[in-house]
């Protein structure tokens, strides 16, 4: 059958989808396809410019320049975007946020901007914890009606794939109820999204003083349920969380048992979380705020684990401390770029403000910014055969941003510049 | 007429708009009339939970509990909004911005970034007067079409009335257009303008050296062609563009023309020109990040003088020096909050982000906050009798937000918690 297709090659198929007339088409394409972009293949992605992309299905099936759009496959059943001129992007990967949780903390945020100090909130069960009752206390309808009106929002943004972690149960039931969550949401609606189990987030109550025996409990009676259903497993590496050694045994158990591996670390202190992670080959080490120029130097040489920089959290938590983006480019590391949307350090959904604030403050140039919302952020969550470029066989997950111009993607400070959102070559109609 | 009208009331006038069910009205209702809020009164505004707003055309006719509604005036002919227990807060005053210009500044911003100075920029012909020749050379209607596409994006975010200075021409014709574009853009849409003249932008390049000149020139020749056009006049007071004593003489000859005075003053530089302002009267006092105790202290006794903080302004030039915005506050100077749109140094139209990173960067509570985006703004427009507050007898501009809750308004960072804007009793479509 193969030999037959091949000796008489089919009618042409018609594209389902086309988007045309694309003033600047970011491809993301023309770097190395097997690692991810680091130092010039940063920047050096190709833009084409009066382009098309066109689609069968789900998939890419020709990008190019208008010069030459195969016109014989654009019949009466080709749905027709004209971007008129406009920039045209693949969709954003939002590779880091903590996507299913009850309430918020916005009482909290007061109190805090009132002069109270996180003590005196944590004292009077406040913090993580508050977020951790109200969501052991909540139904599995109620948490999914959640995450589905913060997806909503997400991808009002572009968010065409979310990573979802868990980590407000930090029991059992409530942690596997999380992680189902997180994937019944992904059913549920158009952007996709790939849950993370992090059920190591900090000591619950029940264990305080005891996390090398929660790490235990989590590897023994959780983990082994999750596989299938979890790709990622992440842990909390902090002083007042967990210590690098018992990151380092959590981490290789949950590697054995065949999980990804992510961490959150060096965000407050710089211990030495991420090299360790990276040298366990995790996909991603996270936050990076206090990583040291060394750890950096060992997390390059690792090659394939991407740094992912979290802009809005020191801007939302008032530190001064950002990630040294800059010099983590210049050193060879990979990065990408996320909200951290989460209730009490983060509560944004505007990867386009991250984009902007990592220009402002960890000095990313624009193309820079623009790969690590894409294909580095696919990377980081081992995507990048299926999405963060537009190249022919890829997922047809793309952006028109109501822009001329690319360079104005930082520009407009806080603002969406999302005209249209394609998920699978399906136009979304409401954003 | 009068005395009949009394003896026989009328039939009772049906509601044209009713918004029913607020879970809260945020009214900004119950402090001075008489003057902006300062103190505690920033924050004693009230609050009231399941209520309503009636308009009739244009104006608040009834305030108050969904008990005390008025059923008989409900009528076929009743718009009614159901809120359905969320926020409903008054329409938003964007009280500085630069809203006319033809271009924009992103490949600038894109030089900045990659680490060109700003003389580097300047030498090669880029900051202000980059805009000054693109605004020169572009036809009125072109001006026209960007103000209303910017200002499409403002009502996206609740702004409801909102200054826009000229000051891209600095020449008399191009000048006079920007006044006419602005206002003409006001009766093109729903969003109220109001003209402010910033010819006293920068010292054009044909007055270089001779700035005393220019404000010579444009008191002569231009003021009093703007009478009845422009209601404010405003003057940059910097190193580079104008001193304090030169400020000083043209804005009292502004005011000897009968025009309000504002002022750009105390931005990077602590020179004196808000203090100065103040005393001659002006309604506000714009920037003010280096302002001192002392001349606060004058603004505060001043009495009519609001402060209008640029919190996006640092934050986008990547400075360190915010507006002392709490010292203002417990100093009793009247504080409005503002994004100051403009293409150089603040390109975004998101005033929610601007009054987070007002609470975070700044000092402000969340009732401060939003008392410097309504009522307070309105006093730096002198609009306080006719909008910013929710009270019978004021203009029906207010909005419906997504949110259950006032304090998650600076909560979730950079995002535009409107669901519904209303402009003069009419609830916009596209909202
Ligand atoms: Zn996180
Ligand atoms: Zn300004």
């Amino acid at each position: 059958m193969q030999l037959r297709a091949s000796l008489f090659p089919p009618c042409p198929v018609p594209y389902s989808l086309l988007i045309r007339n694309c003033g600047q088409l970011l491809t993301l394409a023309g770097g190395p396809t097997d690692r991810p972009l680091t130092g010039a293949a940063l920047t050096d992605w190709q833009v084409l410019t009066d382009a098309f992309v066109a689609c069968e299905g789900e998939r890419i099936v020709a990008v190019g320049p208008m010069a030459a759009l195969d016109e014989a496959k654009v019949t009466a059943e080709t749905v027709v975007v004209d971007a008129g001129g406009r920039v045209v992007m693949p969709g954003l990967v939002e590779c880091h946020t903590h996507l299913v949780f009850a309430g918020n903390r916005a009482q909290e945020f007061q109190r805090k901007l009132q002069g109270e100090s996180y003590l005196d909130i944590l004292a009077s069960g406040g913090g993580i914890l508050s977020t951790v009752r109200a969501t052991r206390a909540a139904s599995e309808a109620e948490l999914l009606a959640n995450a589905l009106r913060h997806l909503e929002g997400f991808r009002r943004y572009g968010i065409t794939t979310l990573e979802a972690k868990s980590g407000y149960g930090l029991d059992k039931d409530t942690e596997l109820r999380l992680v189902r969550v997180a994937r019944e949401a992904g059913r549920r609606q158009p952007v996709r999204v790939v849950p993370t189990f992090l059920g190591a987030h900090v000591v619950p109550p029940e264990y305080k003083g005891r996390g090398a025996a929660y790490l235990d409990f989590l590897a023994t009676e959780v983990l082994p349920e999750l596989r299938g259903e979890a790709e990622f497993v992440d842990i909390f590496c902090e002083e007042g969380a967990f210590s690098v050694p018992d990151s380092r045994r959590y981490l290789a158990r949950a590697r054995e048992l065949g999980f990804g591996l992510k961490i959150h670390a060096e965000q407050l202190h710089d211990l030495g979380g991420s090299a360790m992670a990276a040298e366990l080959g995790a996909v991603s080490v996270d936050h990076c705020d206090y990583l040291n120029a060394a750890d950096a130097g060992r997390i390059a040489a690792a090659g394939a684990t991407v740094a992912v920089l979290l802009p809005l959290v020191p801007l939302f938590l008032r530190q001064s401390t950002y990630a040294p983006g800059r010099q983590l480019i210049e050193q060879g590391v990979p990065v990408a770029l996320s909200t951290d949307f989460n209730p009490g350090s983060c509560p944004s959904k505007n990867l386009w403000l991250a984009l902007s604030v990592a220009c402002l403050k960890m000095g990313f140039t624009l193309k820079e910014a623009v790969a690590a919302v894409t294909l580095n952020a696919a990377w980081a969550l081992n995507r990048a055969a299926e999405i963060g470029s537009l190249v022919v066989g890829k997922r047809a997950d793309m952006l028109v941003l109501d822009l001329r111009d690319y360079q104005e993607i930082p520009y407009w400070l806080g603002e969406n510049p999302v005209q249209q959102v394609i998920i699978g070559g399906q136009a979304q109609q409401d954003s």
